[in-house]
């Protein structure tokens, strides 16, 4: 839906299952033109095509990241992948190298940068207009595994908590990535430093499901990204808090159309999605009027539509502008996940990022 | 963009403009295959092409909703079109006998009630939840008219504040019929009677750009609608409240993911978008998880998606199931604009609907 | 406790009950060095004593507001007296008569106006920061009534349900009175006419429990008035709206220590009780600072701080300053109640205030 | 005012001053009967009195809350005291023997614990309805101390920010300790483990004024406790939540008369201060009907109402019921800032507490 969102991209083939038959029936489902039955073959028969696909979008368990995207790397279509992009550090480092060899675009889709909120605050940020940063608190809270949905039957439980398919980091690595990328999209700032406080809550669990991190930042700002997937109660809670020596930021992904934005001896301010006194870049994620709610898809949709802007560009011999997360933030995230872990296995002590 | 976003319809044709070049090239923007220049051409030569279009969508000011419908219900071609239904209740009427008499579908773009948390306030009335209502409060207050646009170039100002392209009401026609059809649609019970002061704030202006309204409802309950175009600082502040003898009902349309329940004697409830605890209408709407924030396209694509699936039920020879506004509201909506705009000039005093 | 919040008051003396055994153990309970059994007696006896209170506060049933006033006022003891001031308009002019003629103080006690945030309100309003005013919604719903508690032994709902007792006015004069004083001290403009749609929803009530209004202002804005004692769900849900040519205001007292403030163009504000940033009159109603919230009893205790230091002044010779609703707002307040009342039995007509 | 809010004590006596001219200027602005220059006058003048103070409060610098407190105990007059106890962990345990050797009350004004909110969380929380703890977040951000008071003449700021005077924890001590007790309170649980990383962020400051901590529980809950203040923006923003098994809590010291509760696979619930649906303990400390919001003063009175009823049955000889923060809880606080201090020395590492 969200790749589809503008009209400017049309999901036409798959490869949706191994057994022939899901895979007919699933194509049909979503009125694909073109089923298969594994990647490769997918690969190589778009790659030929004279009405091949321009992009693939990779959206299976984490293990299969990697190799899915060398396939289609290799064949020279460009690529759209679910975070985190790889199963270890190493093989996203080797993916990197690929990417950066080539001229094939790749996308992580960090989908949360979308939202006009977090681009705003980004450009506030970046002018400036927080001074310098102090504290950063970021969060990242659902409940929907508190149970141990794994050994009931969900397949999505089963491969998130399995070291396996989802690499090493549970929750750490589901959406604490995110919310690491979040706060290093809007403050331009890396993490530096962590001390992660790992935790399986549910009995039987493999993975973590529920971690409390200090942070460093580059430049001098601390804090903390606390991220749970036991947080009873909590459905997607994805909020950033920013405070610097002129003002604090606010932004909370349930209620994604304002940003709370307190400069000192000031009134606090609602900054609010679409309208005229945003930064232009901002204002260019919103499709409709302000009031008129857009969400999770649209923020999505805008991730989709930078790409497809740039597969456009590289079609028509353009330089790519790549204003969307990469294989680079990728590769981010994987140290920040293999670090968390390996900090919390040592009894949460700081170690770099 | 709604109409798209379940994959479920492609907009392939348009008549855009009655200038060739500009429909040819607003067609090219649109990804469009077939460009007329006039609606009565593109409802014939869409009747009789093998490919022709399944359901045409009419977002023409409204003086033209009428004869564009006609022209298309003449083709056999089914019809969404924007609210009001037309420019005067007799036109109105004239249509819905055309839509009774025949058997193509006709949906009328009453978009809000589209929303998951409307659908659930609705399925909770009807389910007594409420107890016998006795107040209703609702809004709708936007500020996009408190400057005379009209007169400064924008061309959406200048037929929305003209009689001759609007009809009649101004902001009671172009946001209290949403207003008041939200309130009869979710409490399930009509406006028997109202009472309207109808205001012109910005010199100059030839229709409403606000209104307050006392309410009397079927079985008792009373209430006010209050809209306004040049409320200050307002995008599109929709809501409603409903009060009954067991419980309170509010939902707001610029954070629509919630909806608000305070039975009598207990804690207030936040009932979500997406949660399994909905009634089953109210579930079916979202694409989502909870917390993955729908909005304003996502609630209009439910109106689309609702008609989408009757229109294949009428193809396969089933009977539609008509869960969407349909011509019959449209006409409610004309009476409430005219009875409304009758009452104002007569003093703002009591008069049926 | 309101009054003796600042510690420049102390209740020592009153007249608690007529039963002799009930007056002594009420003034027990309350730490009062005198106890009387009639308000005639305790008016002789605290005027000629040589440490008789400075002020009486008046908290009886409406029906006894004018007598107990005018023998305190006879006796040259300054009042504070609930709302409504008495029975009838009559009734209340009388006693405005007696206050003008004489130099005794007189406060009513429309606590809500002590609010910093209402406060800041008005003082915007009349440095012209909203422009010139357009619309006004204001709203005061409570559910305490939604039973028949009048005959289930609650004497509170006894009285205020009893035309006797409480006048001809049910939830209108005892809360519509509030929304409407809050109103006219906020926007510094009269109510002009009204049209008032009154009902007794719970069965075999005598007064109204919930009323609906239009109105029009001095000046030319419009708006509407709700008031309710039988919203379901509802505690103390006052708040109040205004709109100008400039900007939007919206304060509600359930969370009375912000103020949102939306300028046309510009991000929403929220001006915060105590900030510095407010005006000065706004500012020194605070006692803590900002983010420490104060609440009803803070807001109250404000109009007795400056009754106080009008008593202060008055005893010093000095001319008093009169900042707070007096005897004039009663007489208002109880035409409005009498106008809405009659507005409503012809029908929901309109009639001036 | 907090002390007195109930009518149940009245400040007679203090030492505002060692000149013994503000003392006495002091003294009259607050309408005190005895001014005293020194504490140790103060507290020998009054035990020896006829008419002397019951219970004394302590509102000093941290540095001088144990020799006062150390002086009324010796006189056997009550004590209410500031928190923290006393400048280091020695001291405190010091007077904590002393206080356990006699039979004087002793109360530490913790007074966030005195929200009805809060207790009813902590009711929630004894009950069960949480089930077993699973992770705690807790916050205080301040930005009064985000520019260099203390150098600018700003005595709070001063005395504050100076080990001599406040103790080695800054921010950690002032409001770091609120929160941690506050945890404590809500949960039942003891913090067992912390590591803690303070920064001075403000040039030139001695002492901490932000701090990052991770935290681990008694019973395996884990969690941080974030305080600051240099929070741009932020005026007073204390808040817990806590996830259990069964529910999640969510409190917020802003907006205090509501309590955020959400209960697995249920709608959020909102619980209203003063409501009938509260347990006892907190339905106990509102004084006013929901919806008439109490703050900061009577939260704080009602520590003092629960303390001055202990002081009143110590006076009838019946046991007190030491409802309210004691020295053992100031212990505790001191032994917090001593280990947080300690774990950040050392590099942010885990110590007990």
């Amino acid at each position: 839906m969200a790749a589809e969102l503008d009209g400017q991209a049309l999901v036409v083939a798959g490869a949706m299952s191994s057994h022939p038959d899901v895979a007919r029936e699933s194509a049909a489902a979503w009125y694909l033109e073109r089923a298969y039955t594994s990647f490769e073959e997918m690969a190589k028969a778009e790659a030929s095509a004279a009405n091949g696909i321009d992009f693939v979008i990779i959206a299976t368990p984490n293990h299969l990241h990697c190799p899915v995207a060398k396939a289609f790397l290799a064949a020279g279509i460009h690529v759209v992948c679910d975070k985190p992009l790889a199963l270890t550090v190493a093989e996203g480092e080797e993916l990197a190298r690929r990417v950066a060899a080539g001229s094939t675009l790749f996308a992580l889709t960090h989908n949360y940068t979308g939202y006009p909120a977090v681009r705003q605050a980004r450009e506030m940020v970046r002018a400036g207009q927080l001074g310098e940063l102090r504290k950063v608190l970021v969060e990242y809270s659902q409940d929907w595994l508190m149970e141990p949905r794994e050994s009931q039957g969900d397949k999505q439980a089963a491969w998130r908590t399995d070291p396996a398919r989802a690499g090493e980091g549970g929750c750490i690595g589901d959406i604490g990535t995110h919310a690491a990328n979040l706060l290093e999209f809007v403050t331009c700032r890396r993490i530096e430093a962590l001390c992660a406080d790992l935790s399986s809550f549910v009995a039987g669990r493999r993975l973590d499901d529920d971690a409390n991190l200090l942070l460093r930042l580059e430049g001098g700002a601390k804090g903390t990204l606390v991220c749970s997937q036991v947080a009873c109660g909590e459905e997607n809670r994805l909020s950033i808090r920013i405070y610097g020596t002129r003002a604090g930021l606010e932004w909370r992904q349930q209620e994604p159309n304002t940003l709370l934005y307190k400069a000192a001896g000031s009134p606090w301010s609602e900054l609010r999605a679409g309208q005229g006194y945003l930064a232009a870049p901002a204002r260019a994620l919103s499709r409709l009027p302000p009031g008129h709610p857009e969400g999770y898809l649209e923020a999505f949709g805008n991730i989709y539509r930078a790409f497809i802007a740039d597969v456009r560009r590289v079609q028509l011999g353009q330089p790519p502008l790549r204003d969307y997360p990469g294989v680079e933030d990728g590769v981010r995230g994987l140290r920040f996940v293999a670090q968390a872990v390996a900090s919390s296995r040592a009894g949460a002590v700081w170690l770099p990022v």
